[in-house]
């Protein structure tokens, strides 16, 4: 993978009719907000199971420097499986295409209600669509937050305080 | 893989002898109803965990442009765990043919009694024959649905509300 | 896979040390009766865990032109794990094989009694052993029991009677 | 994988730090005395989960004729995840190296005491051991003990009687 | 894979933001300690699902002899399944690599209270940070501990005792 300039960054997001939220959309707003110079291709499939192949497809079409692979896990049991599976194939279709696909699964169940639910989709989606565009240009942009608590969905959960120092 | 016009496009159809509704026939119904021109190819493997593989086989012998792997998890525990094996089998078959491949599972616990379990069989695979030839030949037209709550086998879940705006 | 006449095609068979029936003289009996042209290769492995990469070996040794994998998964919890690792394994294994790996585990644990046991042991071998052959040779003969609840250790379960119809 | 004879086979073991118990050198003991010209060559990891690679690694330096991936497995549920996580790999890990890796676990909480565990560790290494060898050099020996219900850890199974004939 | 002199490794550390804690130092502190010349390489992705086409990405940039994998499995019931799938992920990618990748998992969970989790995350992440010096190095060190209940997080398990013989 060749680092690239974030204003001139590709990314690919492929999002599903599954998703109850118009993920993409939030995707799409958040790169065009922060980074106005970089370009989005985008395709659809119908549910989590379809987004490795997917973004397979599309980096053959597009070639993207890095992908988002947006969807939602239903709230009945089948579903959580079905995610589970869908992940797996994600993790292989990375090392196929040598990319980052930045997975970004909202599970149905997370939400305390429905407005919750909406927030962490909004959420979640926003702040991926930002590392998947740093991981592609600027990766060391990260590592000014390794191991500092950082969540997507919900507020940042912090850095632990270190121990108090024990006779080792 | 190249995009077909869908009237020109060649689905590869695989169910199983194990499922007790034969699901191919809603599937070769949808597709000549709604495309009459697209080319129909298929084969049939003892249970789910040969779809991956039958999957591979019939693209190798017949080069489809999509794939449709049918079938039907039983309700025994032990049954659950062949879905799950069959699934991460079709998402690998998926990133070796760098193909669709729509997997139709139903499970025989879904349905609130027969008749209910026989609708699900029937929606899911025809409007899942749907999305495989889109997929084949005109994806951009799944686009218009992201985000929309799409079901399967059951009536669409609809698109949530937005959140109210909270100052962020 | 070239599709080859029944009478003419070669089957490998790999079993196990760990199970507590020989399954693959039920295997071998029922290929030698249905099918007396048939040649029959065969080897044995400690457990399931080894089927995947005994049938990879068998198949570059005798080229089969299908394979049966004989197991039986006992009954302790860490038994279902391995069972599952097993399956993984075929999964892979048939498509890196680009062939049909008929997968024939019984679970220590399905068996009312000893008796019921051994006849599950018997009745699903031997029915897997005839698939084997015909997705060799005649695979369009399995087209003929899509979706009709074929069972192999147990009764068929048969097909489901369509829903009356609702408007839809 | 080429046959050998077992006087002049080569096995690799693999083992971990992680094990309470010095497996290998039961298996290098075992070898020793049952097939004294067969050639052993050796490496550790630190867990389980560093089996697979370490096999993978081992041959690639040494290419021994079959391996075995020595194990332990914590008794906290975190540890049982691990487990299953080093199966899949060695599973993967047989495929491309196309060669046996007899896995040999043992889960700490299989033991009814100290004194038990200590002798599954013992029974299952040396009982693997030698199935090591002959599927590196006489895999037909196995044959003569297929469905067997041959055990390693403990006591074999056995045999299951035959059902009584029912009418069919 | 070819050994090198501990002062003259190179050492892949792949870290997440999703850390509470900046595993990364740990390791880094520790191996600048111990081997001096041994130099490092460094980066940073958001959670653990990333880890493994992180290390795949920092090999194909840096060609390090051995990998680092740190990462933090947070405490709800869906990030245990994240974990697995990273694990799963990281398994295939020490096979692709043909490397060591040393994962550094700390589950959330495991932590008595927030000194003792922390403490976990140090004396892990510095021990296994030895670990991935001397596999790339100087293996055999690792033999010397075979089976002496080596532990990273805690103190270590200990090697059992031998069971008394029984006659066999």
């Amino acid at each position: 993978m060749k680092r690239r300039n974030a204003a001139s960054v590709k990314i690919g997001i492929v999002d599903t009719m599954f998703a109850r939220v118009d993920m993409a959309s939030f995707a799409i707003d958040e790169i065009q907000k922060k980074f106005p110079g970089a370009k989005i291709v985008r395709s659809t499939v119908p549910g989590v199971k379809d987004l490795a192949i997917g973004c397979v497809l599309l980096d053959e079409k597009e070639k993207p420097d890095a992908l988002l692979a947006l969807g939602m896990v239903g709230g009945a049991k089948i579903d959580a499986q079905c995610g589970h599976e869908a992940s797996i194939g994600i993790q292989i279709a990375k090392l196929r295409l040598k990319k980052h696909i930045v997975e970004v699964f909202v599970h149905e169940r997370e939400g305390a209600d429905e407005a919750d639910l909406y927030s962490i989709f909004e959420d979640r989606t926003r702040k991926h669509a930002v590392n998947a565009v740093l991981l592609a240009s600027n990766p060391s942009e990260l590592s000014k937050f390794a191991g500092r608590g950082k969540r997507q969905g919900r507020a940042d959960a912090g850095q632990m305080a270190p121990a108090p120092k024990k006779s080792r």
